[in-house]
């Protein structure tokens, strides 16, 4: 990550706990003690499960803790209510690798919107199984690496991408329609921070060919879900989804057609999102959940 | 079922056939040769499975063919196509048959939409296994009748039902949140004639709870869906469904009173094109779908 | 109004005041050291026009200050940042008067929740220009009062109505479809107290015939607005609005259809809101807009 | 216009005409008698104004009357109901010109809708008074040109821009937010044939500065509509309307941000379905919508 010297320097924390009383004084206090100026502040209490969740972002202007002080200075607070929680500055932009194999839809459209200004993040790579990738690659001026996957060289395959990645300094991975499953052993590296985009509306129609099972099965409603991948496949946690109504006319390549602009807006809303630092992941093993401080 | 007589007559014929030419105009050269006017037709072709439908409704003013000898006088276009086919009257008023359980709100929805006249239907019969719909019977002038189901009597029970069902002539049965899976041997005697509502967007959430397992998977967007119902539980053709939007901060008391919204209109849109005869199933044992002319 | 035993007691504190540093840290902190459980904490920025808006909501076990003191000890807070201010509790449920005329799709509905607890309200009195409604008053066991108006009477009428309001201590109008415009007198009586329907996506067709101008216009999507009524016909700040989609084969028939559904689902969230003490009306006369703490 | 090879050759007769008794038999006699397979057909009738709308592709597969002739066989029915009417052939591609101001979204996106195959279209040409869309043009390898439009140049821009036009022969302008009115003189040229996208929910926020107005005004719901361009401004008939859901914490550019998403997809919709064939205008001049045949 390098600093963005156009952009405002807030800082934001994300935070988890055990909801007890006197949470949201203390952590306000914290900032206005020190003289930080609050632009936005969301909190959550999951009361079945007793959690609190705030997501604070204030403005570094005048505020007395140099920024490299801050996590030292919080961690205080923080250890007093068994919290966990990440600090960040707005003026930082973290380094997105795109993954994509045939479908080129979603890749053009996060390009354009990055062009555009639309994401807090610097894109420098894609990686692809195919060739079909390397002239969006071209016209954005980003470096592409393709790495074929077939069913030997999966293993070794994973382990250049990966050095890859490293080299870039990337941070989030997102896969724009990449048909490939990542091992355990890739997802674990990049903890929540690996977005995908499946072409149905979650838990339906999970797995391969979401648009030829919604159409077999008659439905008169489809949709898309971006979410964080995990172990299980298409199991994550859900960042985001949307739907679009269809009926007995239209054939599979019309769903196919319509699902696709859920897709790019799906994926597109997720990935800024989790750039802006607006989510928190929650939750045991099997059943997590995400918090969109939108 | 008997007639309106405030309502206008028309003819509504519903076929479908494998794929010809020529089927158009001769089904509608039929209308026209008689004297008739059509007043909706709508046609659909299935071109992956070869399999054309139409929808053809058309005024009995001035048409030569009493009402009484046109299904005969059809069945000769009929024969020469292989058609299934189906002749309905737009005065004649299906007679319904409610069941519920312990929700009333899509009841009480149904009842009032036919109190002002939504419904082209008669609704002379309430039936539940509590007895809490006792209430709206009374308050909408309609007989009760109350089967209590266990894990021994279902069968009886059922006979008992079906038996009062033939009695009041009842040629659709709407279920509106009952929490009994009807039988085979009931499914069978009503084919296409079962409606039911259930509380999901499916295929997702399938079966008991959806609500607490679309919160417990953490969805951003809850369903409804109304079904034709077949022996497989919550697999039937789906004939309508409807979705909002839901948030982290939603609990899973919201996700209901939210879907409840949804369950009500998804349930009399369905039920009201199944009255107005806009509805035709089509497709294997496994894998029916509907087509809807609206 | 009068308490409801069965209710847990929180208060409700609804703020705004110009933006400036450690206002939530002072709220919060006020709550902490007497000894409140904060179970709900929501604010927003307005950073154009430099406005503070928050809502909190915390448990009165074990809190320290007697909830007849409470007001006066915020005070002090409140006076150090010039908020205006609104101390609710949850226990208190407000008393509400229905107005209708002829339709009866929104009465109905309202009182079908009402009846289940939908809404954390008293609704004594239903009023009218029309006898239709004596029926529902009848069948939810409510006072039913007609003030039929014409253009000579209206003065008089309106202030038998207010004066009845205040006999059952009414402290907010839900215009159900009520088809008659309220004087200025009788609407500075109740600021942002009487919640309208108005069957269009305002300000999109405002005024009468909303669904035959919508017709006429050949538009896509058609919606209901619920709004706080002002002295300006349909531009009172907006509460709540959606949506649905009709096409070239919808009737204005088919739209109002289509629309009461809108109409009821919209209402009934605003009514709701309202009585939660969820939402917040701020801006100039000319532009008054709501935040909606959902 | 000039075919395209790889495309089937289906013929396309969109009609309108005074409802009268017999006609679908009479057309789609016409088809089957000359040997032709109908793959879709569409019907409508205005029953309030008495007017029929229909829509019908074929198979020219064995079709006896050649395409040059079809025209002229077919007009002998069509006098006998004094129809309205257009054929079409779909191997035939429209040439279309993109014009455009600034903003880059909507052209891009149909630019890569159209290098996917969505559009059955030939495009060639992009036209704008800035400079910033040559870089578009470039990447597509379209001609581009730009005319400087001012307070005293518009009526000879305009003549050079139509003269740009005929000489490659375009058949349909779509304004991709081209910030300039067009003169009667333009619009008269290319009646029901140049297609805007205008970023409000019409008839709501007609004119300048829709996002703007939109937050002022406190909606909760903001939209973007396609129309046929006439003579007023923003008042042609709707061709297709999306929306998506705001609230208080949205600002201007957050509506802006949002707002761009739908009108990609409104825009695209509708140039799909004008390209298609699928879109009937009809209406006296104050009031014409549109029929559209999906």
């Amino acid at each position: 990550m390098n600093e963005n010297p156009g952009k405002k320097s807030n800082a934001i924390l994300l935070m988890s706990c055990p909801d007890r009383r006197g949470l949201i004084a203390r952590i306000t206090d914290f900032v206005y003690k020190n003289n930080g100026n609050i632009e936005h502040a969301d909190q959550h209490v999951d009361h079945q499960q007793g959690v609190f969740f705030m997501r604070i972002e204030w403005s570094l202007e005048g505020f007395k803790i140099p920024r490299g002080e801050i996590g030292e200075a919080f961690s205080g607070v923080a250890d007093s209510f068994s919290m966990e929680w990440d600090l960040f500055f707005s003026d930082e932009r973290p380094r997105v690798a795109l993954f994509v194999s045939r479908y080129m839809h979603c890749l053009y459209d996060l390009l354009f919107r990055y062009r555009y200004g639309w994401f807090n993040a610097q894109i420098p790579l894609i990686i692809s199984n195919h060739p079909d990738a390397s002239r969006a690659a071209e016209e954005f001026n980003m470096d592409f690496h393709k790495f074929e996957i077939n069913g030997e060289n999966k293993h070794q395959q994973e382990e250049k991408e990966m050095k890859i990645l490293k080299k870039y300094g990337i941070e989030t991975v997102v896969l724009c329609r990449y048909m490939q499953v990542l091992s355990k052993n890739f997802v674990d590296k990049y903890p929540n921070n690996i977005i995908n985009i499946h072409h149905s509306f979650l838990p339906a129609f999970a797995g391969a060919g979401p648009y030829e099972k919604a159409h077999g099965r008659g439905v008169k409603i489809i949709g898309a879900t971006s979410h964080y991948v995990t172990e299980k496949l298409d199991e994550g946690p859900i960042i985001e989804q949307d739907v679009v109504r269809v009926n007995h006319r239209d054939t599979v390549e019309d769903l196919k057609r319509k699902g696709q602009d859920l897709e790019k807006v799906v994926l597109a809303r997720a990935l800024k999102w989790h750039l802006e630092r607006k989510i928190l992941v929650y939750g045991s093993t099997e059943k997590r959940k995400t918090v969109i401080f939108d």
